[in-house]
C-alpha cells in the first residue's frame, strides 16, 4: 500500500484528492493537512465522509508526513514553497497542485506570478504532469507540477492540431467557462448562492495566469512560440471546464479529417475521449470523472478548426490527473481507482 | 460473477444501476433493457459511459434474459407486472423497482393504485427490500420489491420511535423534499429547466401512493395501524430527499435520550447514519453515496419528537438499496460496491 | 411626492426596497443607508441601477434622514433599537424590517431574542404591519414592525381557518422552506454557492425565531393560545418561500368548504390570491410581486386541512408589505408601485 | 392608448411581451394569441397573471386582431409568414420577434434558412429593430424585423469598433453563453431541468442562424464584408447571454482609449451602459431589465481588443426592445414602460 499524505485536505481539490484516494485500491491515506480545520475530524468538515475515513485534520507536522511515500500538496500559493522541498529531500514524491512547479521557464512564471520564485532548482528538476504529454518524464520523477485545470481542457484541446503542422499559431483564442468550484472553497461575495446563481461573467481577460501555462505547451507543441487570447467565464454549476478553442488552418480541410487526427493521436489514451464528428462534449458527460472530452468541428467559410474540449475541473483539472501522476510514479496500472463513469445526474 | 440484467436501464433509476453495477467487483453487466433506445449502444444515451461500457440497449428478450442469475426491473408501472413472473419462473433473482411488490396486503395496492392487482400470489411471497428491517428474509427471496424512494427516507427515520413505545401514533407527519430525477426522465412542462429552477412546489397533497407504503411500515413498527399526512415537494436540485417528521410522544424526553435510542438502534447499519444532537442532515451528505442521514430533535414545549432524514434518492431511495439487496440475496458482503463517500461537490 | 430613506440599504432586503421604490410613482429616494457601503454609488454596489438612480451610500446622518418623510429600516438586528426612536421623535414615520417591533408582549420578545428590548414603549405603541389583519391601525401608526418572511407565509395561510372556530389548536405544523436571500448577503460557508447548490436542509429546528412570532398571531386569530412546530428549511433557490401547514379540524369539512372559506376571508384583499380546489401554489407563480398565493386541501382520512402557501420572501415577506404599509401610511391606493406580475421566467 | 395584439402569447418571448405590456401606460392589451392554449385564460397558463391580466388565449382571428394598431408575431418559424402580410394590408403596424423580417438580402436568408422566403417584397420593406443604430427608419417603418437575442449582444457589443475604421475584419470571433429560455418553453430532453443543470454545451458551432444576422451588421458597420466564427453555448440558468467578442486592431491602442470610443458611441442610448475600464459586464446586472452592458479590454501582446456584452435574452434581446421598437413608432418616450432596474435577486 502506498502511505499518502494530503496537504490542504479541506480545499475543494484537497477533499477531491481524499474522495477519490479513500477509494483507491493501492493507498493508505495517512494525513489529511488542514491549518483552518486543524483537529477536527474530517466527517465534521465534510460530512459524507462518515463511516468511510475516520482521520483528523492536523497542521503540518513534517516528521509524520515523512512517514509516506508521497505528499499531496493543495496549499494556497506561495505556501507549497517552504514545505515542498522539505519533503523531497525526506525522500517523498511530491505531487503540487499550485501554479509553483509548473513552468520550463523561471521567468515565465516570475512575469505572470508577480513575484521571485523561491526554488528555481526545483522548478527546473519537476515534471509538468500530464501523462498524454510528458508520461515517460513522469515515471521518475520527483516532483511533479500538476497541470491546472483551465489549461489540462486547453491544452489536450490543442495539442494534436499544434503538433500537426495544420495549426496557424497567430490568432488562437480559447474561450473557456468553469463551475464555481474553480474558484476554491473561500469565501468572497462573488461565490454567495444569491450573486453566483442566474450569472454568467467573463473575468481576468487578457490576463489569467493560466494564458501562460497554455502558451508554454502550445508552444512546445507547435515548436514556435504561440501567444494566445484565453478569456475564462464563471457560470452558474459546481463542476465542469468547458473550452472552445480557435485555431486557423493554412490549408482547407475538414471536420472528418481533423477528428481522424485526433482519435490517431489519442488512440491509447483512456482518459480521453474524442467524439465522433458532430458529436459534442458536455461537461456532464465527464463530470465525476477523469475523463476529457474532445469535439472537432472544422468551419469551411473560414477555415478554421473551432474545438471543443470538457473536463471536471476537480478531477482530471486536479485530483484525478494527480492520482493519474502517482499511479505513473508508483507503477500501477494508471486507471486504478479512477476508472469509473462520472455521475451524469 | 453474478450476471445481470437491467430492464429499463435508461430511465433515472435505471442508469444509476448500471453506473453502480458497472463498478461492482462482483458483476456482469450483460443485458441492458430499454424499449425507447433499444438499438442504440449505451453510451450514446448516456455519453458518461464511453470508454467504461460497451453494452447495447435491447428490447426484451426473455431467454436472452434468462442467462442471467438476476434482473432488476426499473420498468414503468405495470409493464413489469408481465415479466416478472415469467422471469421467476426461469429461476432468476429479481428486485423490482416499482410499487407492485411493496405491498403486505393486496387490497392496499389496489386502493392506492387504483387497479386490480395481476400477481396477488406473487405479491405475497415477495419480500420487501429493505435490509435494516427484512434482512433475513431477504436473504432467501426470489423476488424483492424494493422500497420507495420517499418511503425509505420516512420509515428508516421513523421506525426506531416506533418500536420502542414512545411514540403516539395519531398525529404523525412527514413532510419531504425531492429533487427531480425523482420524476424521472420523461418529458412534461413541469420539468423544464426554466420551469423547475427558482421554483418550490407541494404536489399530490393528501394522495400520494408512498403514503401507503409509509404507512404499512410504521404500522408494522408500532404495532397498530398508522395513519399519517405524508407532503411531497418538488425543490430545485437533482438529487436528493428530506424528510422532516412529527411525532408526538407518550411522555416526556430529550434530544439526548432519542438520539440514544437511534444510535442502538442503527449500530449495526453501516449505511445509517445517526448524527449526533445538534447535528442535522443535509442531502449533500449523503448525494451519489447509500447513506441515509438522520439527526433527531425534541421539542419540549410540544412533547414532540422532530426527525429530520436524508438520502439520495436514485441511490439509498432507488438503485443503491437494490444493490445492497443484491448483495444480501448472493451472500456478498452487503457494502461491496456501494462503499463510497458521495460527491459533496 | 413621499421622500424616503431606505437604512440598511446595500442588504437584501434593503436593495428590494431601493428597487421597488425607484419605480414607485409618488415616491422620492432621497437616502440610502449602508454603514459597509457609504462613500460608494449605490450602481457600484448593485450594478443593476446604473443609468436608474444616481444615490450615494452614506453613514447615517440623522439630520439629513430627518428631511424625510418616511425611512424605512433594514438595519441589523439590534442596530435599529437607536436609530427608530430617534426617527420617531424627530416626526417621521418608520417601518422596521427586523423583528424588534412585531410583538404584543415584550416578554415573548425578550425569551426568543434572549435580551432586554430597549424600547418597550415604542413596542406597545407600534403596530404589526400586516395590512389583512391590521389595515386600520397602520393607517394611523408611527412605528409599524413589518412582519417577517416565512411569518406571513404562515399567518396568511391559517387565520381564516383559526378564525373559522373549525381549527384544532394542538397540533398544528408549519414546514417551511426558504430561498437564500432570505439568509441575507453576509458571507458564511452555508451560503456558498457550491455548498448551497444541489443541497436541502432544515435549519434552527423546535426554536427558531419566527416560532413565536407565527405564535402570536394564530393565538389572536384563535383567541387561545397556540403553539406549534415550526420548522424551516433552506433550498436552493434565490427567492421564495412555500409554507405548508397542517391542522386538525373539529367537524368534518371538505376543500371546497375549505377554499370557500379562504376566498370570502380575502376577497377584498388584492395580494391575496386564494387558489381553486386542486390548484396548489408555487413560488415561481409569485417571485418578484407581492402577492401571497394560497391552496387548502383536505385529507378526509385524518380530518385535517393542508394548506400550502407562497410568496416572495423579499417582497411580500419583507420590501413589498413594507411598501404597501407605506401606501397605507401615506393614504395611497394600497397597490401603487405594487401592481405587477412576478418574473415567472 | 395603443391597442395591441401579442400572437404567440404563451412562449417564453411572448409571454415577456404579456409581461412588459401589461405594465406599459399607454398600452391595452387585446389580444393573446395561442394555439396551444386557446380557450384558457392566460393566468391559468402563466400563473403569476391573477388579479393582473383577465383576458383568454385564442386562436388567431385576423378581423379581432385588425381592430388593434399594432401586432407582435413571436410565432413559430414559419407560422408568422401567411399571417403578417394579412396584417400589415390590414393596417396594422407589425413587430416580428422570428427570423423572417430581418436580412438584407433575400438571398443571406434563403441560403441559412434553408428555405424560400415567402414574401421577399416584404422583406424588403421591413426595417431591422435595433433602434441604437436604425432609430430614424424604424420611426415610419409598417414592419420590424426584431433582432435576435444573441445579435443584439453581438451586434452592438462591436458596431462602435467597426465603425472606428480600428478594426482588422478577418479574424473577428463572438464566443456567447446563453441561458435556457431561449431555447423557448418546447419540450425536449437537452432541456429537462435534470439534463440541463450542472451542465454546459457549445451547440450548432459554425453553423447557427444568428451568425449570418450578425454578418450582415457587421459588415454594414465596417463597410465591407465580414465572416465570423459564433458559437452559441447552453448554460444552466433562465436568462442572459454573455457574449465575449474578439476583434485585432490595425494599430496599437489600450483598454482607455477603446472603452471611450464606446461612450461616445452610446452615449445617448439610455439601454446601452458602456462599463468603465475594468469593469466588465454581468448578466445579473441586466436580468429583467432592457439594458446591454458593455466592457471593453484590450490585449496589447496581441494588439487585440476583447469585448463582453451582456443582456437579457428575452427583454432586450427580445421583448423588451420590440416594445422599445413600439414606442418609436408610436411617438412615445422610447423608455416608456422599459425604465425599470432589473431584477439583480
Amino acid at each position: 500500500m502506498i502511505k499518502a499524505a494530503v496537504l490542504g485536505a479541506t480545499g475543494y481539490a484537497g477533499i477531491e484528492l481524499v474522495r477519490i484516494l479513500s477509494n483507491h485500491p493501492e493507498v493508505e491515506l495517512r494525513v489529511l493537512g488542514s491549518h483552518s480545520f486543524a483537529g477536527k475530524k474530517i466527517d465534521e468538515v465534510y460530512k459524507n465522509f462518515t463511516h468511510i475515513l475516520d482521520l483528523d485534520c492536523e497542521e503540518l507536522d513534517l516528521d509524520k508526513v515523512s512517514e509516506c511515500d508521497i505528499a499531496f500538496t493543495a496549499l494556497p500559493h506561495g505556501a507549497s514553497k517552504t514545505v515542498i522541498p522539505s519533503l523531497i529531500e525526506r525522500g517523498l514524491k511530491v505531487i503540487d497542485l499550485s501554479g509553483d512547479f509548473r513552468y520550463d521557464d523561471v521567468k515565465v512564471y516570475e512575469e505572470w506570478y508577480g513575484e521571485k520564485h523561491s526554488s528555481p532548482e526545483l522548478l527546473m528538476e519537476s515534471v509538468y504532469g500530464m501523462p498524454e504529454l510528458y508520461r515517460d518524464k513522469i515515471k521518475n520523477a520527483r516532483l511533479i507540477g500538476n497541470p491546472g485545470c483551465y489549461t489540462t481542457c486547453s491544452i489536450l484541446g490543442a495539442v494534436p492540431l499544434l503538433k500537426s503542422g495544420l495549426a496557424k499559431t497567430d490568432n488562437i483564442i480559447v474561450d473557456a467557462l468553469s463551475g464555481v468550484t474553480g474558484a476554491g472553497r473561500g469565501l468572497a461575495l462573488g461565490y454567495h448562492f444569491c450573486e453566483c446563481t442566474e450569472n454568467a461573467k467573463a473575468y481576468k481577460v487578457t490576463n489569467h495566469r493560466h494564458t501562460s501555462e497554455i502558451e508554454q505547451e502550445y508552444s512546445n507543441a507547435a515548436g514556435v512560440p504561440v501567444m494566445i487570447s484565453f478569456t475564462p467565464h464563471l457560470i452558474p454549476m459546481k463542476r465542469g471546464i468547458l473550452a472552445t478553442i480557435y485555431v486557423n488552418l493554412n490549408r482547407e480541410s475538414s471536420a472528418e479529417e481533423l477528428t481522424d487526427l485526433y482519435k490517431k493521436f489519442y488512440e491509447n489514451e483512456f482518459f480521453v475521449r474524442v467524439r465522433d464528428t458532430g458529436d459534442l462534449p458536455e461537461t456532464k458527460h465527464v463530470a465525476g470523472s477523469n475523463f476529457v472530452d474532445i469535439g472537432v468541428c472544422y468551419d469551411k467559410r473560414l477555415q478554421r478548426a473551432v474545438i471543443v474540449s470538457a473536463l471536471d475541473n476537480i478531477v482530471k483539472g486536479a485530483a484525478g490527473q494527480a492520482v493519474q501522476n502517482m499511479n505513473i510514479l508508483f507503477g500501477l496500472n494508471e486507471k486504478t481507482g479512477l476508472k469509473n463513469a462520472g455521475f451524469y445526474l
